[in-house]
């Protein structure tokens, strides 16, 4: 099998050594993966020809590239540039492998129209979970179970950003700048801490387990309103929060949302330590299912788009379902409100907090600003 | 493809019940599974040929049964019947799925070897951690990965009583007792409280991860020792103790293990409620991963077998890696003991326990007598 590996950053080179280490245990197991091309930007291509033996190519070569390969691995993060790589390669019959969150979700439903229309391998593992084996088990779970729910934390900076307010009990801002200097958030952490990474990866998952939906319209709030008081209210009371992206089929559609939840401290997504990633499944048959790892690196990363290139070089991937186009539904639940709120939503006060009543999301938002802090409570003893 | 399931107990009929409400869906993707015969004993036999449409027919048939179909799923959990089925099997170029722990464990390198001598599918991933997908993709990750260490809580009997012996702070034997009424542990408890069944399928992680090795042989304690004093102690300072399942590669071959476990109250493990299951796998490319879920029941197992079948049916497992046989090397490890230990393995004593320094199982086995508590310490805090 030839594969071309098209980007060669982080995600990129974690592929380049995973294979190049495990490539006699690959020719003996699968018959073996050539990396034949790599892609890479005009920029890079001069320096990596010298580092590298394979062959570096730019786009302008691509079209030729795709006449001789099986497999297209993508790995440049970039946006419309990797949805052309990918659409081409379909297109081409050739079997696509990305890590690329932002691309599969901007253009799920065409892409993976496409691979099956040319009945090639469309496999995205590395998107949802980083390093974690989901997706993969995912497809099979969909054959044997409705889904009956998916549920995780999906966003290492933000899981690790929270972990570190709650352990020093440090303010959001301070605790934001030591993770930009560790290198757990980037210097523009919008896409993490606003929520939008985790709605991405909770698309994807919902477009596997549930249907076709809107990912951008799926109800997204982040962690920038936490601060220290809520940290130690929540601490006292044996409570945390995390930032949690949850879907599960209902009546009239897909209920679906990313937003603070807050969990019993003993709850299983709130020990999640470090920038650890975690899936919860639920399936009609087994019950209830979580996968655990790291959600992002170099080598975890790498370690699922190898997998899912040894899946594209064996047709080893289960089939998707065909589920057709869900709605969204209104969200509801019981919320920690940093405010206190008048009127009948309230359940009770608790000093400057209110717990609500179970109401609708959007009465919710009716009732603060963008700036107040909410959590939905799932945790049974707040 | 057709199918012949063997047994209907309770792993068989959840296999039948998954396979019949997926049987559109199954059509669809995978291009159906027929089940053409249900091979019972004789004295299920005419009862279940009443009950069901499907072609019942007893251990007499078998021989004109494997000459039609292209899957045998055996859920007898028998032993010497069940090696007998698989065998003859594999060896008639059928692809095997089993629920059967015990069987696969006693018979893992002679049946594996037939079925890779007729490349023919032999999957067990029901052997496991019942419902949870584990085995499949620990296939994978042996590809891409060196594996660093296998360990979990693969018995759910031995996680319920304990949760319950730490929940209610009772008996021992009060809370098997317990454990018995409400199903969760069967009346002869012998085969989980001793670990023998968490055995078994260490066992089968290390023969997919590491090599093969003398699975009786691995050294393996059980929690019948354990009583209210030992879980007051653990509660007062935080601790935990569960029965973990080890394996990790040391320089002079597989250190494996199945004994209590000292653990933070904090853990994964520690925390994993009721009969879960969780198995964790590190990778040296991925990382620590955690597969968690129901590690028995009809469902949940009926589930795996299922998700075999399809995996056989387009075969699509990972192939295993060869690696030959290991050797057991000696465990070593802190330990907590409930007996005051004179001489210099004492690191300090605690009441009427003592915590030791680093030392041989052997060593501490020598110190005291088979009714003696003891645990391996993995908590940091203890």
């Amino acid at each position: 099998m030839k594969l071309a590996l098209i980007g060669f950053g982080t995600v990129g080179r974690g592929t380049y050594d995973i294979l190049k280490a495990r490539e006699n245990i690959l020719k003996d197991t699968v018959g073996g993966l050539e990396i034949a091309y790599i892609v890479a930007s005009d920029r890079s291509a001069e320096r990596l020809g010298k580092e590298l033996p394979e062959k570096v190519v730019t786009a302008k070569d691509y079209d030729a590239v795709l006449e001789e390969v099986d497999i297209v691995a993508e790995a440049t993060g970039a946006m419309d540039m990797a949805y052309d790589y990918m659409k081409r390669a379909l297109e081409a019959g050739v079997a696509v492998v990305t890590a690329n969150k932002a691309a599969v979700s901007a253009h799920f439903e065409e892409l993976n129209g496409i691979a099956e229309e040319k009945d090639v391998p469309f496999l995205f593992e590395a998107a949802v979970g980083g390093g974690i084996p989901v997706l993969t088990p995912l497809r099979g779970l969909c054959l044997e179970n409705e889904i009956e729910s998916v549920q995780g934390i999906l966003n290492g900076t933000c899981n690790y950003l929270i972990n570190a307010m709650f352990k020093e009990g440090a303010e959001y801002d301070a605790t934001l700048k030591l993770c930009q200097e560790l290198g757990y958030a980037e210097q523009d952490p919008t896409d993490d801490v606003e929520g939008f990474d985790t709605r991405r990866k909770l698309h994807l998952l919902i477009e596997m387990a549930f249907g076709h939906v809107d990912g951008d319209a799926i109800p997204t709030r982040g962690i920038a309103q936490l601060n220290g008081d809520i940290v130690s209210f929540l601490n006292e009371k044996g409570q945390k929060v995390k930032l949690v992206a949850s879907a599960k089929p209902v009546e009239d559609g897909i209920e679906a949302v990313v937003e603070p939840v807050i969990l019993d401290a003993a709850d299983s997504l709130a020990i999640l330590p470090d920038a650890i990633n975690q899936v919860n499944v639920k399936g009609s048959f087994v019950g209830d299912l979580a996968f655990t790892g790291p959600g992002a690196g170099k080598e975890p990363t790498g370690n699922a788009v190898v997998a899912d290139i040894i899946s594209a070089a064996t047709k080893s991937a289960m089939p998707l379902l065909k589920r057709g186009v869900k709605k969204l539904a209104p969200v509801k639940g019981r919320y920690l409100v940093a405010k206190k709120l008048s009127g009948d939503v309230a359940e009770r006060e608790e000093g400057d907090f209110t717990i609500t009543r179970e109401i609708s999301r959007e009465e919710l938002l009716s009732l603060i600003d963008k700036d107040t802090f909410f959590a939905r409570i799932e945790s049974q003893s707040l």
